[in-house]
C-alpha cells in the first residue's frame, strides 16, 4: 500500500506578486502548444520550503489564516505542510510569450518549482456551490 | 532550472466506476480529520500505467476523445501522458468511513496511487465561465 514516485520539475516561478511569471524549461516548452486558447489554468507547484520531514510529517494543523478554525487534517484544508508538498491554484492566464507565462492569482513563492500545468475546464472543474465548513468562509479563499 | 521531488503515495483507488472507493493508508488517516465537512474534493492521483519514459516524454498529443482536436501540448490538455503522471479530478464526496472515502466522478483506474486530497473551495476553485477552445467542448468534460 505504500510506494514513491518521482516528480521532474518543469519550470519555476520567476517572480511572485499580483502577477506571476512562470518560466518553463526549454525541454518542456513544446508541451505549451495551444495553451493560449485557455483563459484559466490549474498550476501545480512544489512547496519547496516545506519539503522536509517536519512539514511532510504534519498531518493536522489549526489553519492560521481562518479565524476560529479548529484542529483540521491537512487533507481537509489547504495547508502547505502536508505529506506531499504540492500546491494547487487556479490562475488566470494573462499572456504567453514563448516559454514564459504571466498569470494572476498564484500564491506561490518566488523560486517555487512548477510540477504541472493543466487547462481549466468549467465543465469538469467548476462547482459553484460546493459545501465547506463555516470557518473556511472567513479569511482567504482557500 | 531542473530538479526532482519525491512523492509518497498516501493511498490507493480500491475500486473504480461510477462510485470509487479511496483507501488512505493508516499512517496518513489522521490527515482526514474534518474532511466530511466538504461536499467536494480535489483528488490528485498517479497515472501509474504511464509512469515510464515513453509516456513521460510525450509532450504533444492529438486528444483522442475530442472530435476535431488539433495537435496539442500536454500542458494544454488533460492527457494522462505528460512529464509528471499526475491526474487531477474534482469529485463529490459521498461518504467517509474511517480511512475509506466513497466519491463520484473520479476517472482513475483501480489501483491508482493517490498523491493528495484537497478540499474544494468554490471561492478559490470555481470559474464557471472559463474560456476554452472549441474542440474541447466536444466530448468528455476534460
Amino acid at each position: 500500500m505504500s510506494g514513491v514516485g518521482e516528480i521532474r520539475f518543469i519550470g519555476r516561478v520567476e517572480s511572485a506578486g499580483d502577477t506571476c511569471t512562470l518560466v518553463i524549461d526549454p525541454e518542456y516548452c513544446p508541451a505549451l502548444l495551444g495553451v493560449e486558447n485557455y483563459s484559466h489554468l490549474l498550476v501545480l507547484y512544489w512547496f519547496h520550503l516545506r519539503d522536509n520531514d517536519e512539514h511532510r510529517g504534519t498531518l493536522r494543523v489549526t489553519p492560521p489564516r481562518h479565524k476560529g478554525a479548529p484542529l483540521t487534517g491537512v487533507f481537509a484544508c489547504r495547508s502547505p505542510s502536508r505529506p506531499n508538498p504540492i500546491g494547487l491554484t487556479v490562475v488566470e492566464l494573462l499572456r504567453v510569450n514563448g516559454c514564459r507565462l504571466d498569470v494572476s492569482g498564484l500564491d506561490a513563492l518566488e523560486g517555487s518549482p512548477i510540477v504541472d500545468l493543466k487547462p481549466y475546464s468549467s465543465r469538469a472543474d467548476s462547482v459553484p456551490d460546493a459545501r465547506t465548513p463555516e470557518w473556511s468562509k472567513r479569511g482567504p479563499p482557500a
